[in-house]
């Protein structure tokens, strides 16, 4: 961040006056460039005894496998917009939105919040940003193939889950690895 | 958002390609410039029956109360930024934190994450962001002086669980009002 979103000046990073920690800001208009962690949102939709995963076909991690997520909108909830991530990623259509995972990764300044679902039909076919879409059992889950850490933690919490019927809130930070 | 801050230049609105929404974008250096909901996070800390509130030092809705919370920051998980600014405005220390409720507010694009905890001790007081901290049994809440509904909301549905003695995870979006 070097200029100005508001009238274009050069910016400084500095501490504002009442403020404790360094924020771009505009010494020609005064504005203070906040800058926030991300949600993800996005879906672990289970149909029978197996989940949905994609397979990615854009960078980070093209040609891994993942549950559908992205980047929650503006103009829209949580919820919303892990439906909508499924709907895009997945094609897919989930109803009873439960939320399951609340992971934060501080070191790039995201939260994933990931709702278990149930499908609501086996018409889902791969969106623009996947290759493939599939439902894995445990046993065929690519586990040397996943893209993120994140999503690796929320299967192996799901699957151990499964095996005791209790679906408890996993919060969890993870640091200092790939995600 | 009218100049780009990578490289100062004006910018378009514009659906870029592969995208299906409206960004601001810069012709001249490529960049595209998401925006998305921020999240606030915060914490009800009981003591005994009583639970704790802050009066607003600062605007938006300068001198009503409010539980402790504030903009998540960069660089620290949800739970480390409700605790933080549990410290900041209210001086005090909890422990225990549980996610309580996420409520998301689409049309301010915020999502609130309140976590409920317990104080550690009555050592707290007034932050600078704060004119008073004090503790509430139910009969004492300020109803009608409370800053948000984010916070009446988390506030009622809290006293109904205490009754329960159940505190299930409160998933809510709140829209078209005053929050």
């Amino acid at each position: 961040m070097k200029f100005c979103s508001q009238c274009g000046a050069p910016l400084v990073h500095t501490i504002p006056e009442g403020d404790n920690r360094h924020r771009h800001s505009c010494p020609a208009c005064g504005t203070i460039h906040y800058e926030n962690p991300k949600m993800v949102v996005g879906c672990l939709a289970e149909w029978d005894n197996k989940i949905l995963l994609c397979r990615r076909a854009i960078e980070p991690q093209h040609g891994l496998w993942t549950l559908p997520a992205g980047f929650m909108e503006n103009g829209e909830s949580a919820v919303e917009g892990a439906l909508r991530e499924t709907l895009e990623e997945a094609g897919a259509r989930v109803k009873d939105p439960t939320l399951y995972s609340l992971i934060s990764l501080p070191d790039i300044n995201q939260v994933y919040l990931m709702f278990r679902a149930q499908l609501s039909d086996l018409d889902f076919a791969p969106g623009e940003e996947s290759l493939e879409v599939a439902l894995f059992a445990e046993t065929e889950i690519p586990w040397d193939k996943l893209a993120f850490r994140t999503i690796r933690a929320t299967l192996e919490r799901y699957f151990n889950d499964r095996r005791r019927g209790d679906y408890p809130l996993y919060i969890e930070d993870i640091r200092h690895r790939n995600h």
